[in-house]
């Protein structure tokens, strides 16, 4: 048996990365998928693909076309979703990403620094399991190979 | 026919006052329902209801449970979700209702300040219709009765 | 026991007013739904709610988006649909209200003149039922009622 | 990871030859699936199987029992419809296509030129993502494997 | 509370008149709707609305769209269903009356005389409930409402 | 707005008889459903209306497919599930209750003394929320008319 | 692409024989998958496994047990149902496996001689096509591949 | 064709090594997954991954927030479930897996001693088999593959 996880959230820091070498360390047949992590390709994909737009929202616009045409495939794929919160930006997909996620009645593994729970408190409540390293979500989908 | 609108967002201005007030004045069959709006009896109803918690983050999760309880039944029986953003706070599950709503097959309007649309705009996409203030949002459903 | 009717389709001809008076005299406990009849109330509701657009591929995505809010809510809440096909104009909309319906398990009689069959041959065969008149139609659901 | 792709719409033009083209020189892991391109295949693959009808109406009907099954077995077996509108028939199929792989919640991607943007305004509303060539396209779904 | 029951089946004998005597005299909050109970009527409804057909396979075709149209309006508001299968006729249309209910997580209340239980064996281990007569049907229904 | 309420679990303490008696001191719009709480007319159902059974495992068979008819409707009308866990007993249908409600999406309440909960832990993880008082289950649904 | 083919209906003729044959012939990708087609084996199935039991329709129950449990698991893995149809027996757990399959939205072809077209008109209409012989069948699958 | 079993139930005796053997003996193409079967493994692993816990409904909550990670994705995954009651412990998550299974549409076969029988009379009436021994339910998913 092997599981496609999404890593939704942050992507300023190298946690995927992480992540993905352990999984490797600990030899888990786990393939990991997730958005696009280059934020300016993510950001001006709309007009690489569209052309030019005429507004700031019309580029912001073409751009997400195509950031959830990938999640909403990727997340379809998926057995089980990582969602990461950080300290900075709004996160406001990473919050969509996880709660599309549970509807769909897949599990979501949230992980934050316990400072930010306050802010994450009703999200957190509707997640399977809340950590707050990488490494433990990984031993969390560890265990289930056991 | 009538219509349940949940309102989904920021507690901290009248936008729902002023939202209910205009309703009722273009005599529409709406019946508005949406989360607790006095912040501390959100934050604190787990331990009314439960007793005293042992941590911050158990008080946190004891509230969150029963905020979550209310959210589920009220969404469940709406037929439209409102989702207002404001400039303040992360307002993680504000984008986790309306994702949830999304998932769900209900559609949502979103309310937000144009200078929001960067950190939106993966929500934004996934909104069935994107306005600026909630007298746009009611036209909006007012334009279903005509 | 009371149905809800979706009438989808076809705009410039008043088989709406014709279906809706035959129903009352009929007596039958029908309520009618639809999409907005005034041609152009429909374009430009989007303007008229969010104001002037750049664009017309804008004014009618605004518009669009307003139309799809309405067309959403109205079908979710019918228990069956009925699609009028005329010889005019492209009507994509209307064929895709039908297939989201019959997707959503709800039945739809599609009515067309029969020189128009080939061409819908393919919706057709996903409808419930295929009639040529309004009033053959309309005959079908007074029968649920015998 | 590989996507299987419906092809959806427009029959006269070689745009899914193309398309399959392009993908192989950009080594990109998808398998293409759509309707019969033969259109007179298409339109006698009844009477071929079930033998001569009585009425033209008739022939149409056994046609399209068969092309619907063939779509209704390839969508359910699809990650993500491309849809191609061109500017002549009435392509009401295609329309169809595209809305039942929307409800089930496969993502459409539109390919239309600009003009005939008006027509298509609530169909484009409700595809993720809304192109004007097939290279277009083809890049969206590139992205997905960057 | 008050429930909808579909009762499916046999139209040869007056089980169904005999179940609604009864439910008023227990004074039961049910209401019941059902096939059209009389049999030519259900036979010929097709070229009664659309007109005389040129074949007997699309005089039954045109009757069973109709039919089936009564029935998917009908079962989709319905709370629970009840079979009854006699002794004579393929009974077809009931055994997919029953099959359709179960699948949509509407329980089925079975009635067939136990020389009939082997042919029956199938589609018995599906029902929420097998008895022998309507007046046992009814009673499990009652039970509901003590 | 009102809720319906099923009380599932234990039926040999006054629990649901407190908890009706106290939504109408509140004046809460709460309708009460739940199984039957006569534990003989319960365990005897089957062969009362059915009749004597060769076996004691045909007895419990007939009885409990009355007893699954009457939660499977009442559970399908419900909004919202209490259900309650005693010292005594296997519960192994308010198990079943519990979680085919939170399978189909309905927010489950679970009251249960705390010396229960490692037993209960796994139920009480998909629960919304865990109380030891049927009081303090009710106002939790009495925060969500607030 | 591969196909998985649940063949339905009539165990008394040798048609999903030449059916199997005819694939191999034509190098179709399909895999086929069927009820027990051994009679005897199919009705003692209970008792074999389950050891003798008190009464005949204990016997049956215990057998239609196993072969749901059969038929539901194949179901749920094939892609598309043929369903045959003969002129002897009563074919309720064929009309049941058909029903079940469209209404899990999967398509169904049913094979049946004309003169069985009037006691099979309902599910006739509700499948998506309708043939007379298994060849004509095969070669409706075998359009899906070109 | 193979089918992935998950083994519910009783974690203190040796049945599912016994099932595994025998599986293999009868080279029946099953995969098996289950719960963690070290029960002391089971009930530390919250803060083995998450650290020591303030207080023991902490410990569990902990604990069986990745017991149900692991059992939310193991069930998605499999094509039936085998459900195993012994006579003693609640074992009230075994009722729970059991349940959320059936929701699923997944068959259960429940394996338990005749003694038990009255007590889990409710659970027995939704499973689609009932059997007294590991196999006993190996053999009815060994005639799914004659």
């Amino acid at each position: 048996m092997e599981l496609t996880v999404y890593l939704a959230g942050e992507i300023h820091n190298p946690w995927r990365e992480e992540l993905r070498t352990q999984a490797i360390k600990w030899n888990l047949p786990l393939t990991f998928t997730g958005p696009m992590e280059d934020h300016d390709r993510s950001d001006l994909i709309g007009e690489k693909i569209l052309g030019k737009q005429p507004t700031t929202v019309l580029r912001d616009e073409t751009a997400s076309s195509i950031n959830n045409l990938r999640t909403q495939i990727l997340l379809s794929k998926s057995d089980v979703v990582i969602a990461y919160f950080g300290d900075q930006y709004k996160q406001w997909n990473s919050a969509m990403d996880a709660a599309t996620a549970i509807t769909l009645n897949k599990p979501v593994i949230l992980i934050r620094d316990e400072k930010l729970h306050h802010a994450l408190k009703e999200l957190a409540n509707k997640a399977q399991l809340v950590v707050e390293t990488p490494e433990q979500a990984l031993k969390a989908l560890a265990y289930i190979f056991e």
